[in-house]
């Protein structure tokens, strides 16, 4: 018996030895706990803070005398939106002497709305969440003292989540003395040493706080090349702020916590004129003139025979709409032209989309290959056409948006026609903040602005604000790339 | 006769001075040009890369002992994926005894290219061109000299495209002497100064190249507190490098030029409780089986009578599928999930967005209250749940990926079982980076990053990829929220 038992003891550890390594097998992962309900890091902040507050304060004796063509362009945090008072009414008086118009967003929505206090209220609360959600250390205004013995990196500096990277430029200054000492402090990291060298001491290697001292300065400075930060807390995209400090001198610097961008490229194939095809998507939306829509297609079809098309149609009673190349998504009834832009948008796989309306006509003027090289020449997002109506007219739609900082209220944004300037080595073409409906884009960028879903019709304002919201920038080209029949107007 | 001609010359030339007026008022816009061709700017660059040169060549004279355990957590630029070697086949040896897999993604594409060396050296061309275009100064490694008399900022300035701020924090220190001079330099943007104080000289109002100078230091020092920064050249986002310098010492930092995040908010009806069928749209994508689809819709229908379900459907012949609050999109035969996920998505108007699949059921355990929670009183952007198989077996698949930068070749995905941290809080919820096919997001930051429509079917490695590109956190409820059955496999 005594045999049996101590073989089932020995059996009976085994399997527990056994199973408790399945089990460290099995779940690997710290078990450190992370706090990320929305609070911030204040203690370096308000150190920070305080320390910016004292530099302002200085030399508040000293008396100055505004000039006020540079001050009245400062952010007064107080915009308001004004129109032009109508001073006189005559026949084309609006081409002649332009009006500047004026709309109050907000106004106008919370007038009509049973509820505007809490809807504002509401709102505050959405945007002070949207405000921690969004803040980074990287952000912070740090200001670099004078005469300050440390050198130190103050841009630049990245590192990958939970990696290792040597800090950069780190160094101690100073006349020689009995002994030097740097300290480090970090957040959501720790410090360590890559190498060793002699007569410098290191405390706190692989913690948050470090201490390297030698009574050798330039052995210091060769140690201080090899510090090490590893970031120790997950989170995809934030920052911390290092506090690098020697006896009577802080100074703060950031280090960024990234993944790093991954490009998304696209193959193009690789001759030596212009794949359009494998180039370029053309999306459009379509709603009640499937008879326009084939004029659109015939017309694509004389110039780009085998061009990808990408049709959201939102029709009650959607007919088939076929042929090679074509993509037809069909969308519940009247959904609408932003969302069905989001759609058409979200189908692409080519490097650039070309928006075009289900009215158009293209013509042998219509050359997508010069729309392909200015996007491939320039760091442009984005290139516009013009679009030349039935009456002969043609448009390009070029304006500027400015942006003047508000209140509480909101920003105001002010809309004028014109451009900013000509584009060297283009000179067809300007730079511009909103142009017109037919443009070709880099569809990653589209596809990460996007069309708001929520708009229904084009209107002024909103369409603005979707064309200014990110996508980069705009170029319109200054001779029609004609297209041919718009309808009468489009908003 | 002369009085006639007197009054036509008269009418002429106030004929022709209202044209120019008319053509004046008209066409507004800098006649200045730009130049966006990719090109960087490169004088301060060189000039930084030079500084940072000399830094880091000094002391080399000075030895040191290699720490292995730190470097060896260093970037190699060289990462290899190494698979383990098969050292036993025995029944369930992978779930006892897992093993590392590697693919070589690159390797596998090439292999079966008609012209691998082709299609590198394209991808070479699409990749410089990228990093042209996001080449931004603001990323630049920058040191802070030691011992350097100039005060400046290093961080957190910010201006919006073509206007114009004050710096804050500029300043010299240095002991007194018969004249105290500043320089300050910029490459797309202007100096000037808001306000004058006496005895001090200011040359290059409005220029790219200020300076300042005064016999009296600190009325130089207050002149300082009122330098201007405008913005001349548009660009919605990029950065200008400021040569802040004295007599001896140069200072760089950046000013960053960007329109400033719009902030995307949403109205979520703001009662005590959450109110879900205005916070969460469900989103999914069907295929061959609107039985289980239909068993889907049932079961949320008893718990969320009236939340939106978005559903892409690219069956070859779709049929109808209806109800209130349901949204049905008909996609091109055979499109793929990806581009079906992209599609649902594209149409979400909420908040947050759920996704499902279509072979899912909710049951008494889905509480999609509990995931709302966790979104709105932290960071996080995903959060997950769990998956119930016929079977009884629960996924949720929580996976840690890590990037480890590679050479030419492009860089190392490690992903491995576990997750990161507990959440402080949510004692039921983790950190992880890859998470099961059940999760709620913030509709905003899943659109932002999409899915790539150009994969049809999930594979792991594209799969996480998609995961973890841009799609900031994600966590994990570690005990299941049943959803009930799920297919076999799904990849």
């Amino acid at each position: 018996m005594r045999i049996t038992n101590k073989k089932c003891l020995g059996l009976i550890f085994i399997g527990v030895g056994g199973l408790l390594a399945l089990f460290h097998a099995w779940s690997p992962g710290s078990s450190s706990r992370v706090d990320i309900r929305s609070r911030q890091r204040s203690r370096i902040k308000t150190l920070l803070e305080w320390k910016i507050q004292d530099i302002t304060r200085g030399y508040r004796e000293i008396a100055y005398h505004i000039k006020e063509e540079v001050s009245s362009r400062l952010a007064q945090n107080t915009c308001i939106c004004l129109a032009d008072e109508e001073t006189f009414q005559l026949p084309f008086s609006n081409l002649l002497f332009p009006r500047v118009w004026a709309h109050k967003l907000d106004a106008a929505f919370l007038d009509s709305h049973p509820d505007p206090e809490g809807v504002k209220r509401h709102r505050t609360q959405e945007y002070n969440s949207f405000k921690r959600r969004s803040y980074s250390p990287a952000d912070m205004l740090i200001v670099a003292e004078a005469n300050s013995p440390l050198q130190y990196p103050i841009q630049g500096v990245e590192v990958r989540p939970l990696k290792t990277i040597i800090i950069p430029g780190l160094g101690l200054k100073e006349e020689t003395k009995s002994n030097h000492m740097v300290y480090l402090t970090a957040a959501i990291g720790t410090f360590d040493v890559a190498a060793m060298v002699d007569n410098v001491s290191v405390k706190g290697e692989g913690e948050k706080h470090i201490i390297l001292s030698s009574p050798h300065l330039s052995a210091l400075n060769r140690q201080l090349q090899f510090v090490t930060y590893t970031n120790t807390v997950f989170n995809p995209k934030t920052a911390d702020t290092v506090d690098f400090a020697t006896e009577g001198h802080h100074a703060f610097f950031t280090i960024k916590v990234g993944h790093g961008t991954v490009p998304k490229l696209y193959n193009s194939g690789y001759q030596t004129e212009y794949n359009i095809s494998a180039l370029v998507t053309i999306a459009t939306k379509t709603f009640l003139r499937y008879d326009k829509l084939k004029n659109l297609i015939d017309s694509i079809r004389q110039y780009y025979p085998t061009i990808t098309i990408v049709i959201a149609d939102d029709n009650e009673h959607p007919q088939p709409v076929t042929g090679p190349h074509i993509e037809h998504y069909i969308m519940p009834f009247r959904k609408g032209w932003f969302a069905g832009r989001n759609l058409a948008v979200s189908q692409v796989i080519t490097k650039y989309v070309l928006w075009v309306d289900d009215d158009f006509i293209f013509t042998a003027n219509t050359k997508l290959e010069k729309m392909v090289d200015i996007l491939e020449k320039t760091t442009l997002d984005l290139v516009a056409g013009a679009v030349r109506e039935v009456t002969g007219y043609t448009a390009t739609y070029r304006h500027i948006i400015s942006v003047e900082e508000g209140g509480e209220e909101g920003d105001c944004l002010h809309i004028r026609n014109g451009y900013h300037h000509i584009i060297e080595g283009f000179p067809n073409c300007v730079v511009a903040d909103a142009v017109i409906n037919f443009f070709m884009a880099r569809t990653e960028k589209v596809q990460q602005v996007g069309f708001n879903p929520r708009l229904a019709r084009s209107a002024h304002l909103e369409f603005y604000q979707v064309k200014v919201t990110g996508l980069c920038w705009g170029a319109v080209e200054w001779r029609p790339l004609t297209v041919g029949q718009q309808r009468a107007a489009w908003w």
